[in-house]
């Protein structure tokens, strides 16, 4: 077990909320669609520079002073360079310390989680702050609805060290490569670069053949599991909380589907959508604003991403 | 010192040569105003997928088999979503290891070398890949040709794996954002959207204040050096090889004129030029491949890059 520990959470919500109803003329497709397909009733939406929504969430965590790195785990980039990270130092004033980003899509908090575990547990760093913040909203494509009414802002950030008692138990992740084109957006890149004539409208929006991408996820996902409870001798009922990443309404009935109760899991899909690498922290910093996670507690974050990647990450909070 | 060894290394060129003379009517500056000012007489460009790219690089280090992670320290993606890592895992036709991105613009592959040692260090890993693949090349501004005649495109691979005897010594980065705005590409983000039509052809380019980063970047760093340096213990002359970023034919020259000798300094920036998070690892494979190190060396890898960051690694080979 590596001695590390989420020392604190904020979330960070968009004042702006957009409601199915409001997202239905967007789509054209009516409010129960939407909600019974995706189950997101509402999802927040914020139109600001997104490295002030990430400043904001880091701001939520209330440090004294800055941490000993400071790692964006974003997908939404502000721009192409410099990376986004820097441009959330430079909201929250601070200078000096190393600014950088990890990118894997929907599970960019999960793979920052596990490296800064691992700085800590190298004795490089004692203090990492984490953040994520989302704009996807504005890679919203409404001419594809399946996709477009899960989609939601916002951001949150968790403050990493050393700590007794807790720690980093287990992780796992896996890519599976060949389902990279089941959740893509063709744009923002060398592949389709932005100059380029043929590079269309809708490449720079996000794209997703939703059925598949769940089947093969929930696969994949329910494998892991198997393995990473089997092999840390834990029952379902073992684990205090789960923390899935809020893919869908689908997608978070799935994590209930496999075996874990309502109590443990943790829904806020519905009140916030889909928010990309944002949408786990989001689900952990929620909980624990209500006091649902103990010190001590066996927490299980859980998530599938574009790539096609699964991650599971195993903690004792 | 964490022990963790860059066990192999690959240098992977495109065949396509871009001479000063070619590049001088896109620019509109003569072949000896692009040598003088740049230092870069000729460079590199590839036209085809970028993962295509770092999976040659990938290929070239021999690999029996697939490492345990797969991590790209690359600035410009393929796309978006998924993230450039799981498009060379798939040229590669590797599938199930974690793949994922660190970014860091100029500075990518060292701070994902800092990880990757941090990650085998603390007994998650033992055999990590690196790739840096970039195709800067198509973000040159030919109506600014201080910075578009700099880039090169090109890619190199690492192996790092756990080695007794060789060891990552120091690793130190600072990031200072009031600089942010000196090198960038405004597109390619929620900032500058491809899709907003007040973004412009020259957003989704990179722009650069060539003499304000330099002086910065060149103070930053001559102060980092003399940290290094010091707190090891360690004369100039007692680092074997130096390889920085190879930013520019000035910002190599720097290098030498801090005090470390030709002999000392890898400077490949007058055939291959700026190529963004790949030149520290090509510059490393160059070098790598002519014999220039041994087991046992004092390795000084060094670079500043967008953010304004700066960094220094200290490795023992």
């Amino acid at each position: 077990m590596l001695p590390t520990r989420i020392e604190r959470t904020h979330l960070e919500l968009p004042a702006q909320v957009q409601t199915a109803e409001q997202l239905s003329p967007l789509v054209g497709k009516s409010a129960n669609w939407i909600v019974s397909r995706s189950g997101v009733a509402e999802r927040r939406l914020w139109d600001g520079p997104v490295e002030q929504l990430g400043a904001n969430a880091v701001r939520g965590l209330g440090l004294d002073e800055p941490p000993d790195v400071l790692i964006n785990c974003s997908l939404t980039p502000r721009q192409l360079i410099p990376d986004t990270g820097a441009f959330v130092a430079k909201e929250l004033g601070w200078a000096g310390l190393p600014v950088y980003s990890i990118h894997s899509t929907c599970l960019s908090f999960m793979v920052g989680l596990q490296h800064a575990s691992a700085l800590i547990a190298a004795g490089l760093h004692e203090r990492i702050v984490l953040v994520a913040a989302e704009r996807g909203s504005i890679c919203r494509d409404f001419t594809a609805p399946e996709s477009a009414v899960l989609i939601g802002d916002g951001a949150a950030a968790a403050l990493v060290t050393r700590g007794e008692g807790s720690g980093l138990r287990d992780f796992r992740m896996r890519t599976y490569p060949e389902f990279a084109h089941l959740a893509q957006l063709e744009g923002c890149g060398v592949h389709r670069h932005p100059n380029d004539p043929e590079t269309g409208h809708s490449h720079n929006l996000f794209q997703m053949s939703g059925p598949r991408l769940y089947r093969h996820g929930v696969k994949r996902m329910t494998q892991m599991l198997n393995e990473i409870l089997g092999e840390n001798g834990l029952d379902k009922g073992d684990v205090s909380l789960v923390v899935p990443h809020q893919a869908s309404g689908p997608g978070v009935e799935a994590v209930r589907r496999y075996g874990f109760s309502s109590e443990q899991v943790v829904d806020v899909v519905g009140k916030y959508g889909n928010c990309i690498a944002a949408s786990i922290p989001m689900a952990l910093a929620h909980a624990d604003a209500e006091g649902r996670i103990q010190r001590g507690d066996t927490v299980l974050l859980m998530g599938t991403g574009a790539g096609l990647s699964v991650a599971t990450a195993l903690l004792t909070w």
